[in-house]
């Protein structure tokens, strides 16, 4: 913080806000107590809507005490408060974890359409979350730490105060005249934050008087880093993208260095709003997939999804099951016929089929009579041909008369007959995939 | 490291060598006799070349016992050593540093044609330096600390043993039954880095005992990020960037992001050999320079270099001092004429003037009877109408017959009769700027 006042500090920090109700989270502490207070000095943000909400996790015999005060501290203010009960129900990790976790859920439910979350986030949680995201061997996403604006639930979450040390929300505090709650569990060393709170930092503020400040500049400028990295992957994805955004170009990706390829493999799937792509991910694609012989059909699979590799393409979607290959029935035409595991068979038009049509899985061997050939051709090699990829083939159903012809695979090759048919009665099939 | 045995260890992080012969920097400590012991073991390396170096600074009164142990554990390994005294003289700096100082200087003195420096760094001192780093509020360079390579002197440095614990060194060193120096110097906390090693790292590794790992990797993955960095950066200059690399389209400069341009700012200049461009000189450029108007003369000068808006153009490049206004001299053409300040006027093509030619700076007012037209032009509209930047017009030369009549301003504009007799001489003139 500069050598401002501590009012002054406050109110330029929250300079950033966007013109929208604002919900305040407020413990009842000096972070948030703080906060609270000069939100509600400020007219302008006031005029958007401003409220507040405080969990109580029922952890702490003086919790309903702490929910009384804070009902309290915001009448003084007029502020309106919601107190929301939340149970905190352990679910393998730490109580503090726990409380974390249902206290962002009640959070996500109280906001509303347009309103923005706001915590008292400051300086000094930025340095500790610095620090324990290197101790945890972080690169440069997880150095930025904590950003001043998030995407939360529905809308946003905005940390104004991380350019304010703790001392400075300290001095504002009494500056205020206003009264606090102390959470004994703050100074609990037995959690990793106020290990490094209580024990580290003051050890390094010996040597190092702004080590805070230092820390939260470091993340700030990772922060920046971040943005530039994502700048040029996202440039280098549009250059390695087919038309079909679940494909990429495996020349044009062997062209970006290994650590750009890396990045860009993952903002892909990313995108494709697939599980995030493991580590072990990016190494098998490395190692497997892009050396792959053309004639191979290498792939990594993952929570569900699949990154196939097929003749130049690299192709991520979800996992998906054949079709079962004792799987039959019979299909009239007017209506969709969903398929198993997904996707559909539609005829339009508004038409049905003159004949029974069966329509079953590939069992291998199958034979097609293709418009103007005289001879028929094995459909294996047809799909060849037309560029069928093997995660497409798998799926395609297939189109059967009553004496065992085959009229069709899938929308991609019709039998002559077929195909007169579908023409005289303006009707066309279309295969839906797998959305 | 891994959990290979600590021989195994120390033989895998050498296989990073180039094949050229080694100067191993040798304190004496446990670090640099580890690693010399490893070189040593090495049959393959030690066929390219290896010897070492010992800097007897002269601060400790065991120095002169310390070069002789050295001499003995060289010995017994069949290595030759180099002793080399040096003069520790703080100016400015703390002694620790100016050692280190004094310790490079001879190891760059001391550096053969093709040989490269070996150093015995190992990833404690890299998650010291990481650290140290962080504690300087560093951005993605210095938290990437040591590399395992690096440009130095005329050659190269490599720190070999960057995935090698203190530990793992230690665990080797006892497995050899090697015995080393202990200086005591290495224990003193007013030192920041023994600050670190001896209080900050122990108390951090009583909660996360792959404290050292963890920032190590952290700087692992920094420098990945700085490769990324920079191969975009390298992109997105070469796009600004216009025929003369010393000056960049104000316009595409525009289209870059903030944080882009800053480091595309800053890596144009140093390749430019120019000093680094300082922080303040980003923001003045960002302030100043990129939305001056397009009349004015913007520009940022730092230490003996400036950089100048003029059009829609910045041009980078040492200051120059204009040519004094009183400077006048006497010319034949028949040697090359050294400029004040640097740069010379030639004429090419053996010959020397009819006449005599006077040269002189700019005063204002002149004006030139250019080949083709009836009346004479004023010398300032025609610079303008060429296009010629001001760093340019500053150091114009300008050449005048014994009748006062403006032949030429360098090689830009020539009047008409200067024209007729150079093509008739088949002479060539020509103005070497500044390099």
């Amino acid at each position: 913080m500069s050598a401002t006042d501590p009012t002054t500090a406050l109110r330029q920090a929250l300079r950033s806000a966007k013109p929208a109700p604002l919900l305040a989270a407020f413990s009842g502490g000096l972070d948030s107590c703080s906060l609270l207070h000069a939100l509600a000095q400020d007219a302008d943000l006031r005029r958007h809507g401003l409220r507040a909400i405080h969990v109580h996790h029922g952890l702490h015999p003086a919790a309903d005490d702490w929910a009384v005060q804070c009902q309290v501290f915001c009448g003084a203010l007029d502020i309106p408060l919601s107190v929301v009960r939340v149970r905190v129900e352990p679910e393998g990790e730490g109580l503090e974890a726990a409380a974390r976790r249902a206290r962002y859920l009640a959070f996500a439910q109280a906001l509303g359409e347009r309103e923005v979350l706001v915590t008292a986030h400051h300086l000094d949680d930025q340095a500790e979350t610095f620090l324990l995201r290197a101790l945890r061997a972080s690169g440069p996403e997880g150095l930025a730490a904590i950003r001043p604006w998030r995407r939360f639930a529905h809308g946003w979450h905005w940390r104004p105060l991380l350019d304010v040390s703790r001392q400075g929300l300290l001095a504002y505090a009494q500056s205020q005249a206003l009264s606090w709650i102390e959470d004994p569990s703050n100074d609990d060393i037995r959690h990793d934050r106020n290990f490094l709170r209580h024990r580290v930092l003051p050890l390094l503020r010996q040597r190092w008087p702004q080590a805070e400040a230092a820390f939260a500049r470091s993340a700030g400028l990772m922060a920046e880093t971040v943005e530039l990295l994502e700048d040029a992957d996202a440039k280098a994805l549009a250059e390695v993208r087919t038309a079909d955004p679940q494909v990429l170009s495996v020349a044009a990706l062997e062209g970006l260095s290994r650590s750009r390829r890396a990045r860009v493999l993952r903002r892909w799937i990313g995108k494709l709003d697939l599980p995030p792509l493991p580590g072990e991910g990016v190494i098998r694609i490395e190692s497997d997939l892009l050396p792959a012989a053309a004639d191979s059909a290498a792939e990594f699979a993952w929570s569900g999804a699949v990154v196939q590799r097929w003749r130049g393409l690299l192709h991520a979607g979800r996992q998906r099951q054949a079709l079962p290959s004792d799987w039959c029935t019979v299909w009239h035409g007017d209506a969709p016929l969903p398929l198993p595991g997904g996707g559909a068979l539609e005829l339009e038009g508004g038409t049905a089929f003159a004949v029974t049509v069966r329509v079953s899985a590939r069992q291998g061997g199958e034979r097609i009579a293709l418009p103007g050939r005289i001879h028929s051709h094995a459909l294996k090699h047809v799909l060849q041909e037309l560029g069928v990829p093997p995660w497409e083939r798998r799926q395609l159903p297939l189109l059967w008369d009553s004496r065992d012809r085959l009229l069709a695979a899938g929308d991609l090759a019709y039998s002559a007959d077929f195909d007169a048919w579908l023409r005289q009665s303006g009707a066309i099939l279309r295969w839906r995939r797998h959305s």
